[in-house]
């Protein structure tokens, strides 16, 4: 994993990891027989979202609790191409922070299990409505934080 | 030009035409090397906009006057593929309508002037708040049909 | 289920049937919170390519046969939105036909069972080296038509 | 500028600098009423394809020269959104190096002069066929980085 620009913490709890199987689909490879790099930041979202409807800190939580997370910062690092109707694992790891922030990495693996694509993204929080940005997470985020530190039992 | 599903009215004014110039671009192209057919949704929104741009019947038109026009038929018959890098153009035609819909017809003619895809669109109106149906034009799009039957003078 | 564009052959055998199940994404909703209009073609290409698997006609097997089938035409009736998150039903049928070309009509059904969208495709077969048009069906597609005239027993 | 993974060359000629204009399109925005993250991958291509195409080292000019030029790097920070209909500048440069790569960094400004987004590329340069990578230029790179370093006189 390349270095992140996540602040780590002390006593931080394991990353939460989750994983979604797709196959390539027709319209996103390009010429070349691959998938275009800019199918990614879907692949990507696609273990985001899952991730979160898991955790219950996905979109429609975000909503219902007035709080945007929009992308701060995306980052890709493309190793091997993937190819036309192949199947594919997407893994998203999600980093413990104490600040108004998600900060994952991903890792997608062929079937072979080889990495064929690695990245992270930080989304900040911000007030739905006047869309001020959060300096300390939403009461629904400091709940699923809590749990989180005492192992979701 | 297909038979489309549009009623005619007599003595109605001619269509209004417009066309807008593209280009083929990367992402747009196949494993194939021709542009997917699941791109010319974006290709014939271009003119639509570019259209309602001109005539003040737009997107942002639409939402300042409180109504929404989603796309309620759509259809494309594919005569000739585009490549990679393409130099197309892109013609619409707004046909007279005294309902509350938009019809629209549209070609594409590649760089040799061979027309390679045609289509046609219905749009409804619907109320944007409570997404009601409108069962007459607005005030805004009555004035617009009024401007075009007396020519835009 | 809409007039489609179809020859009806007497003694055909009943339509090919497949459904799969979805979950809207976040991209794929516009700026009104419904699936943008022009994400449709996915959809539809979701069921054909799951269908084309299963029967042994997918990319892949066209792909290794030498031939190509593109779209030729291709038609949408909306008559519901589909919202953020939603989980929907995309159905496809193959209709029967002897001729080089593959008829399909496709019905999206919400988690209530309401359509929300029909429609229909026409693909045509080319060699896929010279770009030719096949009159008729190659022969993995000759043998195709025979298993499912023998009820694929 | 954020720090790129650039590696900076004494005597370097200075970048080459290409901006294209564009307007948001209805379909790049999502629910929030802003475009999606995942639009930019798309606008950080349309100033790398017009400036590779200013300076005869666009997709076409690649795949002339038996070269494909895959993305291996590529990284986004999102300062600020962009709405339905805005109209935009993106300003792309072209980093110096002698190795096999193509080094770019990117600029979104809104119509205020607002920088939106940033970023940059790696591309790798690989041999057409064979998929090997090259590890130095191919004859037309090393003549364009020759005319680069003429001041293209």
């Amino acid at each position: 994993m390349k270095k992140t620009p996540f602040k780590t913490v002390p006593d931080a709890p394991q990353p939460l990891s989750f994983t979604v199987e797709r196959r390539v689909r027709f319209e996103e490879v390009d010429s070349l027989g691959i998938v275009w790099h800019g199918r990614y930041p879907s692949y990507f979202e696609d273990v985001r979202e899952a991730l979160g409807d898991h955790y219950k800190i996905g979109y429609l939580d975000f909503f219902k609790n007035g709080v945007a997370a929009p992308i701060r910062q995306l980052h890709f690092d493309y190793v091997h191409p993937l190819q036309l109707c192949e199947h594919f694992t997407i893994k998203g790891e999600l980093h413990w922070s104490e600040a108004a922030r998600l900060n994952l990495t991903y890792q997608i693996f062929n079937a072979q299990g080889k990495l064929t694509t690695s990245g992270y993204s930080v989304q900040m929080m911000l007030n739905y409505e006047d869309k001020t940005i959060l300096m300390v997470p939403p009461p629904f985020i400091q709940n699923f934080l809590q749990r989180w530190r005492q192992g979701f039992k």
